[in-house]
């Protein structure tokens, strides 16, 4: 059996890689009567003089939606809402096992913003956190913004964030090993969807100078009328002269490549034109930029990955889990910058720097100090005072 | 502890009633791509090739939508979608405990009926069905019928139709007991919101002649401006001379008396003025309309309740886990009438009638046989032909 028909019979199998479970046993009449009628009226009565016992007396509390329209899923398109729930069982099944956050899988039937917004705006009250998922961009940009703005509970476009954070805590650690600074090393990052955009902003949030952001036609130019808003401003924020250039050109002498882009479009001689101990993280899904063994003999120094058969895997799933689950124990109301900087630090911060090898430059997704450190960076540093 | 700290206390102590599980570990690299990326992407693409891959490689066949806006919560009103969620989860967990049922609380921020139908309808591909809850009436039926025009899978607002499915049963029953005829019995039916009406189309389908509805202002007459159009109908349906009469007056010489309406309403007197073999279902929550000891020497004969502390306990648990569970087996899109009707039956006929007792008209919640009963009734009248 081939990995394809393994993954395809074990999803048959399992009918679902989730399930709702009750958390006691409902045997008696006064088991009924407590958990439900007429004694669960007194939980209501005490959430409706005080929102708050919600948090104490319901599932609320741990309780995320995994939401996704179905139009970006993995790199394979707008395959639609039926199509995209196994990723999303996938994500609610990390979500458990990785950070005991239970998370539900909720696809839509539309693709329009407002609706979208709508949508999720009026389900919101049943959960703690709201995770978007495998939305395209740009309007993957407007829905968080807008539903930051109107919700109290934490917005999170794991495809945006998830990724840059991931990207962030292994070039901070890749640096150390080259022993490179942030401020001065030239980076290339291709692919200007929504996790480029992602990791571009959050890159200048840590501190990075120079860098350059290609897509298909090359280097973004905020005066190339094609580019959509949020395109134009990250190459304002970026490509100062406006350079044109290809990625072949742009890669030249670059201290740091960082794909998220599609399959196979760098090569050994692009990776043999950046400048010494090059760091390649080529994390397009499932088919990375470039393979390990063709960068590594193209110079590379340092070379990670989104998928797991690499050692150095760049992969959301290191951060969703744990800045949720942190977000929901600290209650904050937002995961913002601040929140994702230091959660990005908390996760490099777990390899001590005597430990960093060229094959070890993040931590394992099954590495369970990570969420552990993700939550009590947020619990120590944004929890609410009692 | 007095049963309200009790059932607080089991509220705190749980923080959530539900959970979700993952099926499978996730422990190796292996585990990860096979049930998230890479190896996901082909159960992706297989439902985008075929849509119906859908029930085979994801969870959605067994997964239900518990979906209320919190305008009719319990006996409690309007107290809105926060303090509704103990209420659903309860639900959910029943759902599970009874019959096997995955299912989710979904609150609405909303009232506004057209936002409350474009929502589900958004979010209804990520389930097999939806089970509308705790909705004030009328508004509930304009939801429940727009939605059942809209989705192809089944959608059954539980307040309704589970408590007139659990009510004919017990009627089917009680009536054998006192060998009376359906077509023939007085019946009259106290409140005119969801269950009310849906108890008395309910027992027209199943064959009752003599109805009459009343609500606080007395019997329903279809001259009666101040309806609104569900009441008139049923108005139209039930009291043909539009006579207006008090429920007292509506009372005497009735044989059977159905309450969903408000506690203490009905009077040891009220009951005397009742035909021999009186019928009395006092199903107000969480107060009855009247008790069982007054409403016995009263002169009833056969009692019944919603809650659990009488013999005959009839309450919509016994309905709605199993006719989801049949519903989703025999994927059905519609829960229809004739359903309805089966279930009603296959719920009455678990007592052969020989057994039947005046304090055992109806099975209890707990009777393993009323869900595989419902469950075989639904797959064998009315599968999907394979």
């Amino acid at each position: 059996m081939n990995f394809m028909e393994k993954s395809i019979r074990l999803h048959e199998e399992l009918n679902g890689k989730i399930e709702i479970r009750s958390k006691m046993e409902i045997k008696t009449k006064q088991d009924l009567s407590l958990l439900y009628t007429p004694g669960v009226a007194y939980s209501s009565l005490a959430i409706k003089d005080d929102p708050n016992q919600v948090y104490k007396l319901t599932g609320k509390n741990n309780m995320v939606a995994v939401i996704s329209d179905g139009s970006a899923v993995l790199g394979l398109g707008n395959i639609g809402p039926l199509a995209a729930i196994p990723v999303m069982e996938g994500k609610c099944a990390i979500f458990k096992e990785f950070a005991g956050v239970n998370a539900i899988p909720i696809v839509l039937d539309t693709q329009d913003v407002n609706e979208i917004i709508n949508t999720i705006t009026h389900i919101a009250p049943s959960f703690g956190g709201i995770n978007l998922e495998d939305i395209s961009a740009p309007r993957c940009f407007e829905i968080e913004t807008r539903l930051k703005g109107i919700l109290d509970i934490p917005v999170f476009h794991d495809d945006q964030h998830g990724t840059a954070i991931a990207c962030g805590a292994a070039l901070i650690n890749a640096l150390k090993l080259v022993k490179k600074d942030l401020e001065k090393v030239q980076i290339v990052i291709n692919g200007a969807g929504s996790a480029g955009c992602a990791i571009t902003n959050f890159l200048l949030k840590l501190g990075a100078k120079n860098l350059m952001v290609c897509d298909k036609m090359g280097s973004l130019r905020s005066n190339d009328k094609s580019l959509n808003p949020y395109q134009t401003k990250l190459a304002s924020l970026t490509n100062f002269d406006n350079k044109k250039e290809t990625l072949q050109e742009a890669m030249i002498g670059a201290d740091v490549f960082i794909g998220v882009s599609t399959g196979h479009i760098v090569s050994k001689s692009m990776v043999r034109s950046m400048n010494k101990d090059a760091i390649v993280f080529a994390m397009a899904n499932p088919t990375p930029e470039i393979n390990q063994e063709d960068a590594i003999s193209g110079g590379a120094r340092i070379y990670g990955a989104g998928l797991s058969n690499v050692p150095n895997q760049i992969n959301n799933a290191l951060v969703f889990p744990g800045i949720f689950k942190g977000a929901l124990e600290a209650r904050v109301k937002d995961i913002t910058p601040e929140i994702e900087v230091a959660v990005c630090k908390a996760i490099s911060e777990i390899i001590p720097e005597k430990d960093l090898r060229e094959d070890y430059i993040i931590p394992s997704v099954f590495d369970e100090r990570v969420s552990q450190q993700i939550v009590q960076t947020i619990i120590k540093d944004f929890g609410q005072k009692k």
